[in-house]
């Protein structure tokens, strides 16, 4: 990978992933300093600004952005599917998915960097990517095409859980692209660069807006509240769990080097019923308390549940059936990262569950069964929209992703 | 006024106007320090970071907020109409009035200096105002009930354009309050709060939200781009213009002293036909250039265009069809105040154009007038909603917003 700083590279062992996930963005971002300049009015500038507009993220890598790299302000997910003729060979579906991942590839590359597409009607929309990042996955029959025989066995539907109220509108897709950035009106501009680049090799099933804190507003790494007013995100994997939880090691294996898995699940939270439910009450059903996000066994956010921990009259201090007693892992290798983002859809609201891990059945299925057995937050939570991918490994300079999977 | 500082008020005599559009928004904003302090970890503070999440506007002054001050990355317009028994008299339909004028000015003291409202259920989703500022406005009818005689000329349904196709949805409420913040999460409880504690008195009847850049990503003051890519907004209204613009004087009066109007349109865009278009009929279309925002007739974005101006063929430069020459002020009272936001709702997207100007009929009407009988714009964008409001003056505290327009 000639020209490569591989410190700069996302979640490569030469990064602290510490400092990715909750300190400063500075590791993983670098300043594309001077190529908007020109579109800025110089007489506005005031020299104390420190702006984050020109923040980038590096594409090409090991893995790909927007997994572990911190996650910015706002997210688009885009869900897509292959447009086919009927009765098309392989050989054919396979040309088509190819050049779509070429295309995300080549996309992906310019826009990170604050450029616009090849062709692009609007490139002064891409000058401002504010850590944009484009992360892109496949489906099961995705996958299939390219090589059956690297189909992950978690690669397929998630079991049925009985709360889910799952909608046909949210489900899944061949491909998915996740875009993240700190600005909006970037964000905007590289979705629909991408739709209108594969206008003629795929079709939008469909798009899942969110959004966190602003950039600047809170410190860096300030945990992101949600629609429930409950901090969100607080005991996710760090540090030497990260890197496992994510892309595999110690009894966990990535279904390909450098790749990982994402569940994405569109969970509508009832924030009428929510309104009408006190403060102890909330903070029993989580098991953390809304004010710090502290566990009810503890002082600090960061404190770790107790669950053994007993009130003087002998009952548990953190409830049995509360979210976080039923998620918190039971084995190490269940450690998940969660990475969701607030949605606001005219009337309805919730999250849009983002949760990577190295593999979905030995991390993510056995959380979410026994959430569905029993989690006191399910009484005001919904999951209406639910789909799995297979991650692709990041891709190097010259090459696109996927490229690995096609047979040669 | 006891312990009010003017020179803090925003649109006052005292303030730089200049600076609250253009400038830094330090004049129009102070930084409420240490009230949300609690709520951040310590130890993920960096010394370096200038956070702009504690930044407030002040509620209470002469003018209301929101207008003037600089515009904030996100909006939430909440229209509202009164609950009202059949048949109920003048006298109950003003007291409903009163008692929702009352709560509005209540809650948005509290949100827009960082605190929840009063039994609000998550006030910590409101520790972050982010310039958070809260605007309420008033339909014809809702006047009507306060004072008939105070009803302006204007305050009524805009004259129909040929180019309007209005849908049923997004059209005149009573109420409306406009809600501004660089922080989406922060928007989303103002809003929820506000219908919350609305709930017996008044129904949403829709709610519009949009964006521009985010905070901190540009300069400060610098313009935004719309959906189409062009620069919106250069040639707004400022130093000594804008005060009169928006609150009368020199042959304009607003309709109460400290008031204004607005025209809120949803203005849908067709961004796959703009698409379409080449950047030489793109420039030509607007009369000014996309790349920089410069009219066709100058060199720099804040340069004034010039419609006489003509090319080596004789030919104006500015087409006299073109969006800026049609919405050229004619006569020197025409100037508004354009702050509009860029909407996306599934796969519709457009502009909320919002104008505040002293007197609808004398400065709104004469522009979208001669842009409905020419403009080349018009090819690309639709009005799809439109109302017209009333904005309150401002309030002092201890009072609430409308108070001077109840009989007493
Ligand atoms: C709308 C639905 C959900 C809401 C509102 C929600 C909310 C929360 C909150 C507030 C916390 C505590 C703070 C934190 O550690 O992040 C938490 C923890 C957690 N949640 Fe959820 N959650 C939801 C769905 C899910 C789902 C579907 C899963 C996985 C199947 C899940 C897995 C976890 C895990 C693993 C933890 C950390 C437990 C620990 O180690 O302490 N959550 N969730
Ligand atoms: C989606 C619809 C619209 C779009 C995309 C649009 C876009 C623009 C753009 C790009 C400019 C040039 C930059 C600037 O000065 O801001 C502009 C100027 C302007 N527009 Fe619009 N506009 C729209 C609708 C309207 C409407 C409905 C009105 C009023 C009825 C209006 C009034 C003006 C005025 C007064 C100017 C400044 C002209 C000058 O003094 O140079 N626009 N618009």
């Amino acid at each position: 990978m000639p020209g490569t700083d591989t410190a700069q590279i996302p979640g490569t062992r030469h990064t602290s992933r510490r400092g990715l996930l909750f300190g400063s963005a500075a590791a993983a971002v670098t300043a594309a300093a001077g190529f908007a300049a020109g579109s800025m009015p110089a007489d506005a500038a005031e020299p104390t600004e420190a702006l984050h507009g020109t923040d980038t993220v590096a594409f090409h890598g090991h893995r790909q952005p927007g997994i572990t790299t911190p996650a910015p302000a706002f997210a688009s997910f885009l869900a897509l599917d292959l447009i086919q003729e009927p009765g098309a060979s392989t050989a054919a579906r396979r040309d088509v998915l190819a050049r779509v991942l070429k295309i995300l590839s080549d996309d992906a590359a310019r826009l990170m960097s604050g450029r616009g597409v090849l062709a692009d009607t609007q490139p002064e929309m891409a000058t401002n990517p504010a850590r944009l990042t484009i992360t892109v996955g496949l489906g099961q029959s995705a996958v299939q095409i390219l090589d059956p025989a690297r189909v992950p066995g978690w690669l397929k539907d998630l079991p049925a859980f009985s709360i889910d109220k799952l909608e046909k509108a949210w489900g899944q897709s061949e491909v998915l692209v996740q875009l993240c950035s700190d600005d909006q009106i970037t964000l905007h501009h590289g979705r629909r660069a991408l739709e209108k680049d594969l206008r003629t090799l795929a079709t939008t099933v469909w798009i899942q807006n969110g959004f966190r804190h602003s950039r600047g507003s809170m410190p860096e790494g300030t945990t992101m509240r949600n629609l429930f007013g409950q901090k969100d995100g607080t005991a996710n994997p760090v540090e030497g769990m990260l890197e496992q939880a994510v892309f595999g090691g110690a009894g966990l294996e990535s279904w390909a080097e450098g790749g990982t898995s994402l569940v994405l699940r569109r969970i509508e939270m009832d924030l009428e019923t929510w309104d009408e439910v006190d403060r102890p009450a909330r903070d029993f059903s989580l098991g953390r308390r809304q004010s710090d996000g502290a566990p009810l066994s503890g002082q600090h956010e960061f404190d770790s549940p107790d669950l053994r921990a007993r009130d003087d009259s002998g009952f548990p201090v953190i409830s049995a059936d509360s979210h976080v007693s039923r998620s918190l892992a039971r084995e190490a290798h269940e450690k998940i990262l969660r990475r969701g983002y607030n949605y606001v859809d005219g009337s309805r609201a919730g999250l849009i569950f983002a949760a990577y891990q190295a593999d979905v059945d030995r991390q993510f299925v056995p959380i979410q069964q026994r959430l569905d057995e029993a989690d006191l937050l399910n009484e005001w939570t919904t999951p209406i929209g639910s789909a799995v991918y297979a991650i692709l490994p990041g891709c190097r300079e010259g090459s696109f992703l996927g490229r690995e999977l096609f047979p040669d």
